[in-house]
């Protein structure tokens, strides 16, 4: 067999090879998170050959729930784990993601895997179910200066049924304004920043005020999208959406929180922080006057 | 301010948003992670405006060691979640991550964000640290009927460092022939079939036997990939890269195995499984077929 055959260079046949065909692609994402879950035992054979382009993955056909409407503000220097985790348990939730960004163009993340926004800052949806930031320290830094998308936070934050941020997102909520008078956390670096625009920080890995959602660190988006699945879909739902990703973590040790690895450790840390901080502090305080804070 | 300016729109002064320029992404990203974790307290504020093009994130231009050498076999249906939480990992510990694809076209993931190839079967490096195959099942599926990838997974397989794979994963490095006679893990939807091809199935987070080391279903290349790092790097790299993860989960309820959720919800959620188990049955023994088994 040709070792690197051209993306329609399968004839369709089941026992050909068929890895590179859009076709099977795009039904291949639906089996795979839906069969592992699906209510129905309805079984779909031609799935694997169908031609369609781009269908709906078919565990959301399946989803008896109307689909939420969810937008994730994208921005250069995103890390790509704040966005994977909670957008994989809200697509199993069966929802309308909406990659906002500041204009179409990809935005590099930390992994240099880039992603392509679905939506401009100007068409992001105004009826919004979730309105959520991930996180990425410099990047976040610069959407805190970044009035233009500061704007349509504040706006669709305003109506949005729940607010949310993972890791340093709660950075840029706070800029917008949007975490004033709340508590919130967000990774474990960036938390003392936050009362400078007038939230009250809490260390915690998941932290709810009234409906602002905001999750520590990185990984912490896998324990922030299941705290949201309840909110959103119930415990049943979010439980199925547990045992999808088979979310029962065993962490091979325990020095995941500076309370864990101490206060030596944690010095050294710091101190390869310290123009970085600078650069929060100095963007904090900057939001905080635009405020009025 | 204009709300949609171009990505070169920043004239690079410090105070004006330059978040869709490319030299400062890239800069970003070796700040956010760099910055969370880096030993050396070097302050270098020239990198938020720095125009070259792609240069290596600084945390890896820190690093002390070595760069590792990894594999990623990446493929239409991949879950990217497999792929985000081992890669985010390898990459604090300053690895060389190329991501093997049938061809460089793009290849869809299970949240509709094309991932591409950062080369082809033919060009993947001989000498690797690590081979990995992150899950996705139907695509993991045509991935054990698919000659071409078995045939360069089971070369560079022979020899590579470690051999690896997180939750579906395991279907393939087994249709490769690389489990036969060995331990291994993975979703728990898939683990029953592994015996058809020669391998000893466990139900444990993270398995390791010899040089092969497999995580169970999508949330456990956390776990695998700290169990990972230890072995590439040592304790306290390891330690270091979950501090930087703020990896100390507290999932806010526990059904995420069969064995939490009992038998009655596992037979709803294995009766919407039967036309996909089938095709992972049978792709199992035409693999074993293939290899004498």
């Amino acid at each position: 067999m040709a070792r690197n055959p051209g993306p329609d260079a399968s004839d369709g046949h089941p026992n050909t090879p068929s890895i590179n065909r859009r076709s099977f692609t795009t039904t291949a994402i639906g089996g795979a998170l839906a069969a592992a879950g699906a209510s129905s035992a309805r079984a779909e054979p031609e799935a694997s050959t169908s031609p369609r382009p781009l269908p709906r993955p078919r565990m959301m056909q399946n989803a008896p729930t109307k689909p939420l409407t969810v937008a994730v503000f994208v921005y250069p220097g995103m890390v790509m784990l704040d966005l994977v985790g909670p957008q994989t348990i809200l697509q199993i939730l069966n929802a309308d993601i909406h990659l906002v960004g500041e204009t179409r163009d990809p935005v590099m993340t930390d992994l240099s895997l880039p992603v392509t926004p679905t939506c401009t800052l100007d068409e992001c949806p105004r009826d919004l179910d979730v309105l959520f930031v991930p996180g990425g320290l410099m990047g976040s830094i610069a959407c805190m200066k970044n009035q233009a998308m500061l704007d349509v936070l504040a706006d669709r934050g305003a109506q949005a049924r729940y607010v949310t941020s993972v890791c340093t997102g709660s950075l840029v909520l706070a800029a917008a304004g949007l975490l004033r008078g709340y508590q919130a956390t967000g990774h474990w670096g960036i938390v003392e920043f936050l009362p400078l625009m007038g939230v009250t920080p809490v260390e915690a890995r998941v932290v709810q005020d009234r409906n602002r959602l905001t999750g520590a660190g990185v990984t912490a988006g896998l324990d922030f999208g299941l705290t949201l699945a309840v909110l959103l879909r119930g415990q049943e739902a979010a439980e199925r959406a547990q045992l999808i990703l088979e979310y029962e973590p065993e962490p091979p040790f325990h020095k995941g929180t500076p309370a864990l690895v101490g206060p030596e450790r944690m010095a050294q840390m710091r101190a390869g922080r310290t123009w970085m901080d600078g650069q929060t502090r100095e963007a904090a305080l900057t939001a905080a006057k635009r405020l009025g804070i």
